[in-house]
């Protein structure tokens, strides 16, 4: 629709990447802070995180896990323990090594010479190592397991290249602790995990997501086995949205998380840890988004209808609010997708046009607009974020609807619209899974082709290990492509592998990724 | 009544301060993590602060603040530009001077000398600094007046001397930050945050609190004005529980927050501040506790009704546990306090009477325990955690009732627990204010009685300022007294200042305090 003004200045197709940032702009979502690799998260999009966090946590308790806070502050021994985990994060930490400031003599400050800690504290990139030190003290016999724990909070990894949301030096996510007797305890926690980040990305943030093993190379440092929900983005990327890890004994005999088993004999635990963050955000940014800017979807909208009455500063302004309000609370009064409905009646200064311009842009799911007229006629003026545009004119797709009609239909087309979102992103994202695949010379030819927003290729391949599996990731790297997982729920494998023509174990998922 | 065996081991006329580490202990509420300062919130305790913020936000969001977030570092120079916000903090800050880790080549792990900040970063004490700098690019015109925003999370001063919950390194927090054109408008903010603080203590927390101005040396640094929220201990010592601050434009200057003003000119906004932490904890556990563990207000118990069935490894256990389960979803589907009532079928292994005690210690407001014999009775045994013991016989107070019976009073009861705890904890501190002393010989006479808990004192004075307050403040300090406030609600003044014998202007409370 060329007659079609869009609320951005960036299209999807023009720069993924520009567009992306201009969305976080202007829907008022995050901003740079000045300290680096750190965002400010602006009241739109931590009312978004805010929804996800009590979604999530709905599921977490649900489970029968405990909710619980660890210290920020990790001691290097406990990093020293675990050889893999170090690796893994030693690179990237924040280290705080003095706990006091004095002057510098030129009005500036410095950290002070005579308070240096004797042993530097890390600034958690995650908690295993402190957690596990709790559960060596908390763990004693078989009946004191399973302990499951989880934590919400605040982690550091120094970035070199960050991205609002998406890579951020210091971010926001809940962290999964658990302790098992067997193995098989452990492992069914670690899918049980893996199962609820799917269904809350899934029926809650409307991301269609493909849940499965991640290859040995891309495991969590110190875990033996590792899971992922991806999503697809809307320029073919894959977005890891979620990781559920199976670490074995490792931590356990780290810390030593010791009990003794039913038949009177000491082992170890078996542990799993498990978490999202807020890069989930960037996640629903980039499948919901659009030329326009965010449409978030019901569930995780912070206001799921704004009402906008048409002030004009005039007297006659308070006949309409009161009509604005009961219309307000008559919605409010209402349930949707099994929650009261989030009603803002939005009484800013200002024309209600700019300030629907802006709620598109924040992507607020229905936006209502009340003029003095629509009131008189006992009307209100109903624009849906996802159809926004009259095709045949050009202009907002406006349905002026009887107050009362509209009021026994929102809970309806909010959850056509949650629906709608998740619809549009699975075909999506299903369109633009190229099975069939059968070389690595195809799959470099795939993403070579020209095609703009290329997506996934799934192919076979005989799960090669240790340098062979190295090989494999130099080979996919050099095409700037990653294995994304092993779906849990993909055919079972039929072919020759593509990298080395030995019969195939197994499918997997190949793309660019976030 | 010396034939109760209490459950705990010490009680608070023994050794208060003892008691509250048993009952933290005993309660499972946190325990030292092994990092200098900081503790380990374990689920009990972490459920309470839940409660306390789910409470705490319902009230911030309905007074139109939107909760943000910030980085947990901040530059230095954000330090340095307010000169007395500095001098007030810069001797106890965690200070990140390093971003990566190395090996010492002994094994160990040393910062990287490669990898030295520039600048270094300090872990957030507060975050006027840094909120202050988003505020100047957010706020261009009075139209953008107030700003008001919030947020939640983690702090850390570099405390030498902690105590779990009332002062840890770490700890768990909101932080308020407004903006404003006039300094009566921010002044107005700084109360509604104050009263909202002292509702949702009393309300919620059922700590009945003393809202006042602290005097100019108890100001936070920076502050133009700070006032508090006091409560009592059980010991007679006051806990300052939640501050409110009017910045005044010292904040605005450092930062360079302006506002085009109606008129056109430039003006300073006028800032404030406020915060309560998971120091309230530490109020409840030191106001409600007794000689048998916690006592939790329903209103912020993670349970308010906890349901022991007396299973006994046997096949009748079936249908006990369905007996149960319909107890508690019949309870569950009404509502105490405004809220459904929430409510735990414990069927962990091990015997009700065990278990019984691990909630009495929790404070757990209601247990009601169910046998086969109940059952068949069509009864519940219930016993009330703030009337714990039969007086006559020295054993716990069991109520046995039939179960409708009980089920219909269910949340009456809960409602009456809260008001009871609430008043005790009034009558107690009204009891333990004393007024009519006219003289710091008399002050002094008063804490040197020997009485073990004298609690607090009420005089009138000049309101001192400068040198004269710092010898007021001199005074007291050498009795171990401090002022905590000049009570909002207090009668005028009316007599001579106790310091100087000039006439006085206000009242005081003087304390012992946490």
């Amino acid at each position: 629709m060329s007659n079609i003004r869009h609320a951005l200045s960036v299209k999807r197709t023009d720069d993924f990447a520009k567009w992306y940032q201009e969305v976080i702009s202007a829907a008022e979502m995050a901003e740079e802070s000045g300290v680096r690799g750190c965002m400010v998260i602006k009241p739109w999009g931590y009312g978004i995180w805010e929804r996800i966090q009590r979604l999530m946590d709905e599921r977490i308790k649900a489970a029968g896990v405990d909710n619980v806070y660890f210290p920020i502050f990790i001691p290097l021994k406990n990093f020293e323990r675990e050889a893999s985990h170090v690796e893994g994060f030693a690179k990237e930490m924040a280290v705080v090594t003095h706990h006091r400031l004095i002057g510098d003599g030129n009005g500036g400050l410095i950290p002070d010479p005579e308070a240096k800690l004797e042993e530097p504290l890390v600034v958690r990139p995650t908690s295993e190592t402190i957690i596990g030190d709790a559960m060596a003290r908390w763990i004693q016999s078989w009946r004191d397991l399973p302990l499951l724990t989880n934590q919400w909070g605040n982690v550091v990894r120094w970035e070199m290249r960050t991205r609002m949301f998406l890579r951020t030096s210091e971010f926001l996510w809940q962290e999964g602790h658990t302790a098992h007797e067997t193995r098989e305890d452990a492992l069914e926690e670690t899918h049980r995990a893996l199962e609820m980040y799917r269904a809350c990305a899934e029926e809650d943030l409307a991301l269609p997501v493909v849940a499965g093993e991640k290859p040995e190379n891309e495991r969590f440092p110190g875990a033996d086995e590792t899971w992922s929900i991806e999503a697809m983005m809307q320029d073919g990327k894959a977005l890891q949205a979620g990781t559920s890890h199976y670490l074995g004994t490792n931590f356990a005999k780290a810390a030593g998380i010791k009990y003794q088993d039913r038949e009177g004999s000491e082992q170890f635990a078996h542990t799993t840890s498990w978490g999202v963050s807020t890069r989930m955000i960037g996640g629903v940014i980039m499948t919901h988004g659009d030329d326009d800017g965010l449409r978030v979807p019901p569930r995780i909208a912070p206001h799921q209808i704004v009402i906008l009455p048409m002030l004009r500063d005039k007297p006659e302004d308070e006949a309409l609010l009161a009509y604005c309000e009961e219309v307000r609370a008559a919605l409010a009064s209402q349930s949707a997708l099994g929650e009261p409905i989030r009603v803002l009646l939005d009484k800013r200064a200002g024309k209600a046009a700019a300030k629907r311009w802006d709620w598109v842009r924040k992507g607020a799911p229905i936006v209502i607009e009340v003029g003095s007229r629509d009131m008189e006629g006992g009307k209100v003026a109903v624009l849906r974020r996802d159809d926004l545009w009259n095709p045949e004119n050009g202009k907002p797709n406006f349905d002026f609807a009887e107050r009362e009609g509209f009021i026994s239909r929102a809970s309806a087309i909010l959850e056509e619209i949650q629906a709608g979102l998740f619809n549009e992103a699975r075909e999506r994202r299903d369109a633009n899974i190229t099975r069939g695949v059968t070389s690595m010379d195809e799959v470099a030819a795939f993403y070579s082709s020209g095609e703009q927003f290329p997506g996934w290729v799934e192919v076979q391949w005989a799960k090669p290990t240790g340098d062979a599996l190295e090989k494999v990731v130099e080979t996919l790297k050099a095409h700037k492509l990653t294995i994304r997982n092993v779906p849990r729920d993909a055919a079972p494998a039929d072919g020759a592998c593509i990298f080395t023509g030995e019969p195939a174990l197994e499918r997997i998922l190949i793309a660019k990724a976030y």
